[in-house]
């Protein structure tokens, strides 16, 4: 018999609250397709074939985007064949992408250095096979990528086309300092500055004589805030359809848009030291802490009654491997004190749902959810991990 | 065709030295033994059954300790069958305890509390099934458990003694405390806290007139400090087998016996920032930064080239999903400067290992590991993590 209600689940689980996530989706489709362009789903967040299958019904998106291999043959094996393998491609896994080209799938890789293009270009030609590629942008200072007025930029450009199997699509880039942008003004800058940025690069490579179809950017911070997407040809954007308590931190969706939550039960209290216990830890939140630098700490999660109901001022304070450890928020001022514990709210084996700080570090912790609507258990989403 | 050598394997991955691993097992087992008393392995560290089997052969040790029902399954299904689940045991899982006893499985389960107690005895009476349980006790104020001083103590024993299907096994600690322990002095006297208060809980019971046959403690920390073990029935210890950066910080190991290392490619250079990039992010090292608070903070990880020679001062500052940002250890005075990036010492497409903060929240990003020897793949190790 399947589990139809909560209670019928066992503890830790991770919970997607279905009307929340129909409406995160629907949101960006909404807005991006004004824009007049696509999403460029970013699968990494949740690994899902049924909630990526949500996006593409929402409308306005075009292949997908994953960031590891695994990700790429498991959503090729469910159907999807435009797929964009957004980590920077080494040589060790120059075979796995062929093999995937071979079966059919569209896969596009992505590189950064003159060296990567030479060395994917020897081996496409020892193969006779075709390898598609986007060169990765630096447009914030944030992590990968060359600087788009380099001539660097150039130099791979003018490898790519001319090498025998190497195929130039266009430029791609990630903003990822938009999760240091706390001000909806400074989410517009950067995204302003991610897509110029981009677009420059495209027309230096293009006023070579070198076509550059694609210019794909994103990130869910730089997706929400940007006014005008002339000239880009994709966004990419993964974490807005389940949205956390970072995203929240930067005003990019309220706390209530939140659509993921672990699920936990009380295993106990402690009354001396005004705390209680569940058995959800660190293993079932993750250890992510992205919260930590904000100006509201989290901790390693709000907590919420069974149905979702934030509790004022409850937090996961600490957690072990399997246990989570809740008590209330230490008042910030120097007079302030903590609120006592409200005991009387729980009985042992009560469940509680925690809103996690980072839904992609959370979901990965899982190889299913559970999709509810409210105390309703409606489907099980088998999901993957790993490499 | 299996892969044999490091080159073969697909980055990342995760790297498991085989000599490291056998020392590490043999040590404590030989401490352990020579105190006169049984290890009781902590398989949450690896959940794997190969590894676990290793623990066994080099003798010393009784039955096994999980820390979810996933892996009290895993390991019955393996031939493991004298079990301690030591989370807090709470109602939604009594069933599936039940359903593993009536396979055969010796399963033992924990609690801290009259109240839980009570529900389980109500359960086990309509059942008419018996549930073997130890008391937890809170020896350092880390966690879970109760006083060892209180009447609480008393009154659970009384209830699990006087209700018909529930049998007191004894009590069980973990002085979690011990990773607050930087000095081998405070490891030592946690310890031997541990244990006495342990002990004197047992005492407690007894001259209630009821027996308690179990008095299980531990954490590695306190199981390689304790000099004396006398009354003790069994220690705990899950870390100890692969160690990692934690471990090393609190001096209960040397880096160089930390057996577990993620293995990752390097996929570009950011030569103004002064970092190289690889493929292996937090989601192949886990979000544990577990050495934030030490001396020594050691970043996301340790770099060290593919034979496992420590690179010195290079770590893993950063990471992203599926990146790792590599650069050098910034120095520790305000007149230092950082050491340039030695960009000579690799290529593109190059192998490291990175030795992590914490091997728990690392291995358990993996569904299988890598036993190596040096450059040579001995065998593969599944593993299991999940719910």
């Amino acid at each position: 018999m399947q589990a139809t209600k909560l209670k019928d689940l066992h503890t830790p689980c991770l919970l997607i609250e279905q009307s929340k996530l129909k409406q995160n989706i629907s949101y960006l489709s909404e807005h991006i397709g004004a824009l007049g362009c696509v999403i460029r789903p970013h699968v990494k967040t949740h690994k899902s074939v049924d909630i990526t299958q949500l996006i593409v019904d929402a409308g306005n998106t075009q292949g997908i985007t994953v960031s590891t291999l695994k990700e790429a043959k498991h959503f090729f094996a469910a159907g999807y064949t435009d797929i964009l393998y957004a980590v920077g491609i080494v040589p060790n896994k120059f075979a796995a992408v062929q093999s995937l080209m071979e079966q059919g799938c569209k896969i596009t890789v992505i590189l950064d250095s003159l060296e990567l293009a030479k060395l994917l270009g020897e081996y496409a030609d020892t193969q006779q096979v075709v390898f598609n590629v986007l060169i990765e942008l630096d447009v914030d200072k944030h992590r990968a990528g060359v600087n788009p007025h380099s001539q660097t930029l150039l130099d791979i450009a003018y490898a790519l086309h001319h090498q025998s199997y190497t195929q130039l699509q266009g430029v791609m880039t990630h903003a990822g300092g938009s999760y240091e942008c706390f001000e909806k003004s400074s989410q517009l800058a950067l995204a302003r500055q991610e897509r110029d940025l981009s677009l420059l690069a495209a027309e230096r490579i293009r006023a070579e004589g070198i076509a550059c179809k694609t210019v794909s950017i994103g990130s869910t911070p730089t997706a929400f805030a940007i006014d005008d997407l002339s000239g880009i040809t994709e966004v990419r954007a993964g974490v807005y359809v389940l949205f956390d308590l970072v995203m929240s931190g930067l005003g990019v969706c309220k706390i209530d848009d939140i659509a993921i939550s672990v699920m936990g039960s009380i295993i106990g209290f402690q009354k001396e030291k005004q705390m209680a216990l569940c058995d959800a830890g660190w293993m079932a939140m993750s250890r992510d802490r992205g919260t930590a630098g904000h100006k509201i700490d989290q901790g390693y999660g709000l907590i919420c009654d069974k149905n979702g109901a934030l509790i004022a001022n409850m937090l996961m304070t600490s957690a072990n491997q399997e246990h989570g450890i809740i008590s209330m928020r230490k008042a910030n001022t120097q007079r302030g004190k903590s609120t006592d514990f409200p005991f009387a709210l729980f009985s042992i084996g009560d469940l509680i749902r925690i809103l996690p700080n980072h839904a992609c570090a959370t979901a990965a912790q899982y190889n299913h959810f559970y999709l509810v609507d409210g105390d309703k258990v409606i489907k099980t989403l088998p999901s993957i991990s790993g490499w």
